[in-house]
């Protein structure tokens, strides 16, 4: 491990090989879940020698640890459309594009993470950083005069975005992208300084 | 099973097994979890033999079922407090009591509908016929003029528990009971025909 770590550099050889083992573990996650994700299919789907994979990430949660981690790395930010209204929309529409999708990682994670102490860690320290990140669309709206210097941000993403992962993933019941767009609208419109169409 | 259906009567003999083993079955799995739960452990807590658990629930995922089938047959009511605000709290208050709780029945239950599609189902059926119940706190709003009669009521109740669930179940983290009462009035809020103090 040391050796690999000195060796590494970014594009090279040992960052290629993370690249092509998350896809694939990407993808036997979404295809098969967490039960069917196995350290030897994540090694033949990637073309990755499995004592590799092994010694590099030891066991399955390993895998999805590194993959979750990788995520946290990524520079992902929410688009700025120029309004609360807008910005929460377009995170909404993520959210509910990843829980929808056939087949979802997103839901394949979710289910790992109650099957291992390990996934639900992972997963928490990644939705700790995706949810900071999100905030910025709150400070932007402070910026515009939209909604008041003292919203408590969390709360506004959480009143958008936490319906949708309440009725897919949970209730596991269908919500449309519409629907979608109704919880990212009402969550702007009770936070809003002045009165929107929504909130009266 | 026909003979004991014959034989079963309220209050009866089979009433009263069910209600011992299900007790047993709530117990067994906040404490122990859906990985820890067995018909042998669920028989000793309940006194009841084995070979009758055996026979009438067949597996686990059959306890499980019908524990959740109990809660559909059972008489709760969200309270009303007079106010969509108050009807919303005190219902955020009973969904945040059950998830903080330690052990967690509900948590307990929503970690096994990730691992048996038996139990998935069984939890949605239980939370389509708890949220239809929980929509009279709108039907009553409409009813005092605090909202619209084209208020979605399911939408008014999600936007209020929705947070709690992803909060404390999916990220994992911490929420007090004052951000519950806060979900309760800005969902609350949003639909509310006069302004009120949040939405302004």
């Amino acid at each position: 491990m040391t050796d690999a770590g000195r060796a590494s550099r970014p594009g090279g050889r040992t960052a290629r090989v993370r690249t092509e083992v998350l896809a694939a573990v990407e993808a036997e996650l979404a295809e098969h879940g967490y039960d069917g994700l196995t350290i030897d299919a994540v090694a033949i789907r990637s073309g990755v020698h499995r004592t590799t994979v092994y010694r590099r990430w030891k066991s399955v949660a390993g895998l999805l640890v590194d993959l979750l981690q990788a995520g946290i790395d990524d520079d992902w930010m929410p688009k700025d459309t120029g309004s609360l209204e807008g910005d929460l929309r377009a995170v909404n529409r993520e959210v509910h594009e990843a829980l929808t999708a056939e087949p979802s990682l997103t839901r394949a994670v979710i289910a790992a993470s109650f099957r291992t102490l390990e996934a639900a860690d992972a997963l928490t320290q990644f939705w700790i950083d995706r949810y900071a990140r999100t905030e910025i669309v709150v400070r932007r709206a402070v910026e515009r005069g939209e909604v008041a210097p003292t919203t408590e941000a969390h709360q506004v993403v959480m009143t958008a975005t936490a319906p949708l992962y309440h009725q897919l993933v949970l209730l596991r019941q269908p919500l449309s992208r519409a629907a979608a767009d109704r919880y990212a609208r009402t969550a702007a419109a009770v936070f809003a300084l002045r009165p929107t169409a929504t909130a009266t």
